[in-house]
């Protein structure tokens, strides 16, 4: 039974996103009291994985933006960084949500509305040359399991992104929902938002 | 790149699966040079989660049933287990396929086809019992992140699948491969089967 105040986990998807940057945190979000989780994408409908996963998505005019935004990474970043009507949407998706909690190289999308500047971030250690190079006026942090700078939460790559959607669970829920939840999906959580064991040199 | 030789990952959906259970393990899995990952239902079409994920699916008629066949766990095991339908139609995908990958409370589908009687296996850890009174004739082990048993890899609860997923990696194509993978997806891989956070008591 979810709580009687429910938190919205709008996850706003585009072809080419990376599956566990997403369903890695969904799952422990998912299992949050008050969370729900809902998949959107810019136009709505079937959203397509490197791997040919195929996913269905709402369209974002359904969403309520005044609720926490997920922005997955993935190889279809590099495509869209470039693409101004998603900037231009997701920097009002961005500027209307209550928490934003953004994985991998889902950072570089973040970074290119320009909304991050001047902000704390970290992003995928192995693409991390790349997301720098397209806005350099993020402050990234190189050795980060993830960030928090006010209402931006930011992971490294992948896998990270699992460990911060628990420490927001920590940090909205309580530390015993995190380690509850934890137990429940048997995930060995890396807790420290400062050990990162993927630091980039 | 993939190489030329191509191993299939065939993932057999079903309504109310445990995303992470699926998409730990083909994320690893997908980033292996040898493999690709198929996602399939009984009838095709759309799937859907406990959490309103909906995933389009191919019908099992169109499987490489000789291939690797992969059986997540989820909630929506406590129903069709009872399914006879289903369950003997697994039972033919389990004993064509070269190896079967199953994480969570998919083993309790496993182990009702009757075809895991005197074999060794593990499952879920909270929902333990439950499974062993689907069918008390497997070997379950109480403590094993995963265990393997012939052609048989079976892992504790969702996040469990994705170290045995590794371990299948390793197996196949050489712990360099596993690890590079673990690398690139920048997750902290238990590599150990022994070694159980979760072990019930």
């Amino acid at each position: 039974m979810k709580g009687a105040f429910i938190m919205e986990i709008n996850v706003l998807l585009f072809d080419g996103f990376e599956p566990l940057d997403v369903f890695g945190p969904t799952e422990v979000l998912g299992f949050a009291q008050n969370c729900t989780v809902h998949y959107f994408s810019m136009n709505g409908g079937i959203i397509t994985t490197k791997e040919h996963l195929k996913v269905m998505t709402k369209s974002v005019k359904e969403i309520d933006s005044s609720q926490v935004l997920m922005v997955p990474g993935g190889i279809g970043t590099r495509t869209i960084v470039n693409d101004k009507v998603f900037i231009d949407q997701l920097a009002d998706l961005m500027k209307a949500c209550k928490f934003c909690l953004c994985v991998c190289t889902g950072t570089a999308l973040m970074a290119k509305t320009g909304l991050l500047n001047g902000l704390n971030a970290t992003t995928n250690k192995m693409a991390f040359d790349w997301v720098v190079s397209v806005n350099d006026k993020v402050n990234w942090n190189k050795s980060a399991r993830w960030v928090i700078d006010g209402k931006y939460y930011t992971s490294s790559g992948v896998s990270a992104g699992t460990d911060m959607a628990l420490g927001f669970i920590a940090d909205q829920f309580g530390e015993e929902e995190a380690r509850k939840i934890a137990g429940m999906v048997e995930y060995i959580w890396n807790d420290d938002p400062n050990n990162d064991p993927f630091a980039k040199e």
